[in-house]
């Protein structure tokens, strides 16, 4: 079969994506539990970079081949109640730690992480039913539980930002949306959102902190890093937290306050959907990628996708893909060449 | 009767301590619930030095009476159970947020907040009862609760930092502590410390680090901010919480790796010991009080006083205090002159 494989991590995302090769692997042999997917198509992910620059929060022996999910259908079952009931069914599958990743032809999944498919779900969907959707559900999920009364994101033209909106609607909770270019908040605006706040501009933390005061948005989702962290926290009102899950700033965050984190009751913490599903459990992980699925059949949910490529294609693409992550997420499969 | 007066708060802490004026204001009459207490003895601590210039968490009109604590002999009661039992006992009292403060030949005090002094503890180191071993014990107290091995702390000289080690030594914890120079580490050696660093040393980062990793160390009190807090952070291991109490540096928290947020369950946290009376309630606070007393009267507990002064030294003393704070506190007292 062939995979993609990355020889060993690289400083420069860009450098780590020109080093990925094309080569020949003997086809895996599922063990008990497992299950062997033929893959259909597998997405690449803001944390599939960050495995590729060596920075991600699971390391793999080198050479490894990257992908954490994707979506295909189950050829062959390596013994167990699960993993034989699942074969012939199309799902979506990943999260391997310590074994190759979904960007191959076939890959080894763990029959408990597999998700069968709804009809109604394209593989392509499917195939990012887990990361980004999860991500979303887990952070509403965060900013229910803690009794929030609306949501504060950035780098809301994401997939996460987008879903996240979604899920916002659903429960009635306003949410603030922040992206950086003036086209950004029109292409917002266009998709429905009511709170659009552009970080270019120069009354932004003035029109932030209002609003911030107004909606009582005492949570924030940060995908950026670096000074948008303080910038973000020293506008929120007292009792906030801002939960950092990305890093497209490449640079620590800076910025807070040391006197509201005192005096304001705030705080500084990470979102990490592995921990958030360890968390959770079988039972609500599955009843999270229920909804998912549910909201993808009925159209609600719907992850943009800028190109579906084969392996050969599969740099070219990644190299876009890191320059303009908002256009949509790029698709490697094996069977579109 | 003499109180030291701020007609309004300056960025500036220096501007703002040789602004005080010493002026005549008519003696106040107690209400019922409280007592008029004739001060003998009040100190300076950092937080006043932030009342000073506008930063603190209490607002107050101004011109203001500053001083946040202080010891005295109760010369009168304004009605009520507790306050009438009070009357000529000595206490240490403080915290009113709404009235003058102790930093005055007379202070009003809320009966419910004052703590009868036992007679070995002085005037001079029950005037500092409240707000530093308070702060101490809580810290503790948060150690304790999250079930953290070690603990670290920077300013390690300060008064703060003097009663937490002796309460995680007490408690069989280590505590790493952290100073800026290299005479500061031999104090600190003498005193008995058992781990101590120089910030200031090229290696401080990895020692910080192995040490760390060695004890356990999930838990940090960062009183100086800026970029210490992210220094600090970064170096310790998975789980860990960092709960910046103090605003040393002048600056923004900064430094703090997005993926160590992310993917090693880190957050950066306030400790406020105003926060921490309100959680821990009336008993709660008064057996802190009590615990600190006896430490107090046993000697195991000393509050370092550098000078005691009366009101008309007293700018001059603060400029001293504010430039160099490890060296102990000052204290203003009406009848030492």
């Amino acid at each position: 079969m062939k995979v993609i494989q990355i020889r060993e991590p690289k400083r420069s995302i860009e450098e780590a994506i020109r080093s990925l090769e094309v080569v020949e692997k003997p086809i895996p042999e599922p063990g008990r539990g497992q299950v062997l997917v033929k893959m259909a198509a597998a997405p690449c992910n803001p944390s599939d970079l960050l495995f590729l620059s060596g920075q991600y929060g699971v390391k793999k022996p080198y050479p490894a081949v990257p992908g954490w999910e994707g979506a295909g259908t189950v050829v062959k079952s390596g013994g167990g109640a699960l993993a034989w009931w699942l074969q012939g069914k199309r799902v979506a599958c990943g999260g391997q730690t310590d074994l190759d990743g979904t960007w191959a032809e076939y890959y080894i999944a763990d029959a408990k992480s597999c998700v069968p498919l709804h009809d109604a779900v394209s593989f392509e969907q499917g195939a990012t039913l887990l990361i980004n959707p999860l991500t979303a559900v887990g952070m509403m999920e965060e900013a229910l539980k803690g009794k929030h009364r609306a949501i504060i994101q950035n780098a809301a033209l994401s997939q996460v930002g987008r879903l996240l909106r979604k899920l916002a609607e659903m429960e009635g909770m306003p949410i603030i949306d922040i992206v950086r270019r003036d086209e950004q908040v029109k292409q917002l605006e266009i998709e429905g959102a009511k709170h659009v706040l552009n970080s270019s501009d120069k009354s932004f933390v003035e029109h932030l902190q209002t609003l911030a005061e107004d909606l009582k948005a005492t949570i924030a989702f940060d995908a950026v890093g670096g000074e948008m962290t303080g910038t973000l926290l020293n506008a929120m009102p007292e009792h906030s937290s801002i939960y950092v899950y990305g890093a497209l700033a490449g640079k620590a965050c800076g910025g807070v306050s040391p006197l509201s984190l005192i005096f304001q009751d705030k705080s500084v913490k990470g979102f990490w959907l592995t921990k958030w599903i360890k968390e959770s459990g079988a039972l609500g992980t599955y009843m999270a990628t229920r909804k998912v699925q549910q909201l993808m059949g009925s159209g609600t949910f719907h992850t943009t996708i800028s190109q579906t490529v084969g392996p050969d294609s599969w740099n070219e693409a990644l190299l876009e893909y890191s320059q303009s992550m908002s256009s949509g997420k790029v698709i490697l499969a094996y069977n579109s060449q």
